[in-house]
């Protein structure tokens, strides 16, 4: 087992120095928050994932959840940890103080978030679809759902799921046809089955909560047509007992990796006794569901910083620890072993892993960040925030899951063979790491987001007020000498940027959809690349700052030189693949639209 | 189960239409062949693939070896994958005809071994081993060990392996420490232990037959005091029986993929009682084994190839059959789902498969036709394509291994969450291939090579080997209106190519080793894009030559404009990588060689 997973050094200054993560505080949302109390939910997130998380890793995915008789159990570690959730407040942690939350901002719990994933992303998942799916029935439930289901979530009794996905409409949920029949009682009686859903059942909890996607009988086709209930695989009898709600687990998925957490296929209905409580309006239930999507697409964004950062620790120990070679430099007259660690290819992988990481990761705090300026400000500043966070969401879940993969892949090159085996944990963070850029939408999909709705939205409005963000960071850093050059290069990429756009816009207007759309994959590459460029400098801008106002000791110093050299590093060996990116984005020539399936021999 | 794993039609096409291996046949080494018998040992080939090793290609993952108390047991259908291999005339197949082989072309045993690798990955590897190891033998041993141990080899009955890497020295081959001590008896007294050798031991061999490098007491340190020695499991007595021979299976390697295949850990000389034979002469034994480990380089290519052929057929039969979503085109009056393979993200997904897949299949078999040319021809002929194959060794093992795992990778996320669960082999190839850019060295080992040594060698006389026989494909291609296009940018790729070994020869010439290497992966990976880029324009010229030329049915002519058209997509989404590379590669910013420690926290 590594030693480390994660450095909170690197936290505490993404947090504090360069998302101000106080600033935050001065907002009345926050005002019975302060930085103190910031940094203990930081300890103790650290706390519980040292003691219940990292030392079971290894063991939850050996040791995988299995389906016998329509029972899922699941590794006995998990009661362990959602009780550790609990004691420590973290279910409901994001929750407003009249509902007994603590309030926290999304950029507190994303870096606590972070730390779980980062110690045993398999297992943090329990707790964290509890209260996604709580905060659902708090924002749009009736106060008889939330009286009947919140209690019982929050306090880690009841599992709360997110089931969107069936056997014909993953992808295109608009194809759903899981059915929800009005009664006169009040409740709908469901049919249909869901698969994919994640924690959809197990030993160790007292009922699962399902907030089901599905049409109520006779509503419109499309995303138009569809409702969010919830439904309880066991129903409240109103007596305070519980009865059976006619939904059955078919099965478990036998999946690649992230093994400690179920992936569910269940039916509702088979002896038409299944009830479903309907959440708010009927057809607004896709409305509904995407807050809890965006805010599941950010968190993956983080899952793949986080497998990220584990296996940099984990590879950089193994680097710093393994002899083998001589120096180049040396060859000669070395006769002993080095470390690995001072191969340069070896520095080159570690470097590129710290540089997609702790780049993923700062984007991923921005997103929170602005996700809590949305909800902190008013009026028209929180539209602004609003609308960043728009844009930015599908970003920085495809480039936190792609880049996450590259970075992990990396991390498991540097111990070769040995990466390959369990001994270590390299392999299973590559398997692990791997579902990012499939689920909450895949990175095609994201990509048809981004491209087709958030670059465009209100007229290029969410891209004017990203392009005056990285601009406000470009000035900032080109008063320093030594980050001009790369101030320079990011205000390039910005106009490299808005030249594809050009390009491909006016396919848009002219209706041309599928040639607009066409090639959105690497339009996201480009974009997340240029966008985690823009994260870079500004952690080089503070840490110049830093560097030229403050007295500090020789780790401190050590700390900010090293932000600033892979800042260095990112710009060197990433931004450059804007080149062939751009060039095949305005390139005329179509390859894929038009191709007959018989070019597939 | 996918239907499909390989193209025969391919095959076919870039055998005797790319890589004209008929031309071979006029060669005196293969006029015991014709092209009829070529065909038949194709056809053969894939009877055995479709019989033993595809259908068993899952379950040979899920029951993998296990170890107990010394012994290795493995999958009960490697019993009847050796028994076919023996039965079809396989394991001798490249053996020269006096010895009782086949004396077969190279390049159709790469064909065939190709189809093998792409049934069953996993499966295909035992009698590949004996192989390679019995052709040691029989290159370099004594009369006495061809006598005792080609015969059982050949038939089967006796695993060979190839035993280099050590716990101390995996890369660093010059640090291995295992020990031969040289008795009056003629034989050595071996001790050391070998770890990750590849069928090192299993339950249906009745021997194994190590190929081991070690040193023999009082050789001089690093490369040049390895010898090569053969040593038994179990050594004949010399009276028809066989007695241990003192060497101990401490244990198995629990890897992430490639499964069927056990990675041993034993032990020499435990008792005092391990005897080696010296092969050939002493203290060049790493010479010895360099042939040996070229094949296997090319072999690992080889094998990225196969997997990345059987995952984009897996993954083009979902895209066909799996409904989902509409076309961008026609969002508001489709009603119904289309197959995925109408959405030209998942088009795009599918051609970069094919463009990497067929790409890296073309360099490998290119690779052999130089490796049968230079056996075959004589004199200046022969060493040109000696040095032509050098020179592309390590490219085709790095290329196939690394666009292997991106194509992989893509034949996954063309099928969703479903490509990482159990149900569709795509994570099963995903977890196989990940060794291929580790093992017969790293891409980082391999990159060395390649620009330390290859691209350097004898003045760079390869290199201009290279440039000629690229230059030749371009002007073949540009004499076709059609192609003109992409032959300028081949050639322009090689001036960009040209002007980065400009940029950094100095260096070496300097003796700045350090820095000349430094980025020697990315060298690597821009040199590779180009020679493919080369390996594609030549299988469109061949084409278009037959479509200007040749009557033909439908198929046939789609055949040939997808080679055409995959040509053009590998040229539009590939090849504008390099102008990110080659930026980089001439950039003059060091940023991994003086880096400190401290960068890493």
């Amino acid at each position: 087992m590594a030693k480390s997973y994660f450095s909170m050094r690197n936290l505490h200054f993404l947090l504090e120095e360069v998302h101000n993560s106080s600033q935050l505080l001065s907002y009345p949302r926050y005002e019975h928050l302060d930085g103190e109390a910031l940094r203990m939910m930081l300890d103790a997130a650290k706390d519980l994932a040292d003691t219940h998380l990292f030392p079971h890793f290894a063991d939850m995915d050996r040791k995988a959840p299995h389906y016998e008789n329509g029972k899922v159990t699941v590794h006995p570690q998990i009661k362990a940890i959602i009780e550790a959730m609990k004691e420590g407040g973290w279910i409901d942690a994001s929750f407003p103080l009249e509902s007994g939350g603590m309030q926290a901002p999304d950029i507190i719990l994303a870096a606590t978030t972070f730390i779980f994933l980062a110690a045993n992303n398999g297992a943090a998942g329990y707790t964290g679809l509890t209260t996604g799916s709580a905060r659902l029935i708090l924002n749009f439930g009736s106060q008889e759902l939330k009286d009947t289901y919140l209690s019982h979530m929050l306090s880690g009794d009841w599992q709360g799921t997110m089931a969107l996905t069936e056997p014909d409409a993953g992808s295109a949920l608009s194809f759903l046809s899981s059915a929800a029949e009005p009664t006169e009682e009040g409740y709908f009686k469901m049919t249909g089955q869901k698969v994919f859903i994640s924690g959809g059942d197990h030993n160790y909890t007292n009922n699962v909560v399902h907030l089901v996607l599905a049409r109520i009988k006779g509503a419109p086709k499309g995303t138009k047509g569809i409702s969010l209930f919830v439904v309880p695989k066991y129903r409240p009898d109103g007596s305070g007992g519980l009865v059976d709600n006619d939904v059955t687990t078919l099965g478990i998925y036998h999946k690649m990796g992230q093994k400690a957490t179920p992936a569910v296929h269940f039916d509702m209905g088979s002896k038409s006794d299944c009830r479903g409580y309907l959440v708010g309006e009927p057809n607004k239930g896709l409305s509904y569901m995407f807050q809890m999507m965006n805010e599941a697409r950010i968190a993956v964004g983080l899952w793949g910083a986080a497998l990220g950062s584990a296996a940099y620790y984990a590879s950089l120990e193994y680097a710093q620890e393994r002899p083998q070679g001589k120096p180049l430099s040396n060859l000669k007259k070395q006769t002993t072993q080095i470390p690995i660690i001072k191969h340069p290819d070896v520095k080159r992988m570690l470097l590129l892993q710290k540089a997609l990481t702790e780049g993923s990761l700062s984007l991923v705090l921005q997103c929170a960040q602005y996700s809590d300026l949305a909800h902190a400000a008013e009026g028209k500043e929180a539209k602004r925030y609003h609308d960043l966070l728009e844009l930015l969401t599908p970003v920085a879940k495809t480039y936190g899951s792609e880049a996450g993969v590259v970075s992990v892949s990396n991390g498991l090159q540097c111990l070769g063979g040995y990466g390959y085996c369990e001994d270590f944990p390299l392999e299973q963070l590559y398997r692990d790491i791997r579902l990012t850029p499939i689920y909450e939408g895949t990175t095609g999909i994201q990509s048809l987001d981004l491209l087709g709705r958030k670059v465009v939205a209100g007229g290029g409005k969410s891209a004017k007020l990203y392009h005056q963000e990285v601009l406000k960071t470009i000035t900032r850093a080109e008063t320093h000498p030594e980050l001009k050059k790369y101030a320079e290069m990011l205000k390039g990429e910005l106009m490299r940027l808005q030249k594809v756009s050009m390009h491909l816009i006016p396919f848009a207007m002219k209706g041309e959809y599928e040639r607009y759309l066409a090639d959105a994959t690497l339009f996201m590459e480009m974009f997340s690349i240029i966008t985690v460029a823009w994260q870079w400098l500004k952690q080089a801008a503070v840490a110049k700052e830093r560097l030229i106002t403050s007295r500090m000791n020789a780790e401190a110093y050590a700390f900010y030189q090293s932000k600033i050299h892979t800042m260095k590093f990112y710009f060197a060996y990433e931004v450059p693949k804007t080149l062939g990116l751009s060039t095949r984005l305005t390139d005329n020539e179509v390859l894929t639209i038009d191709v007959g399936e018989e070019v597939f021999c």
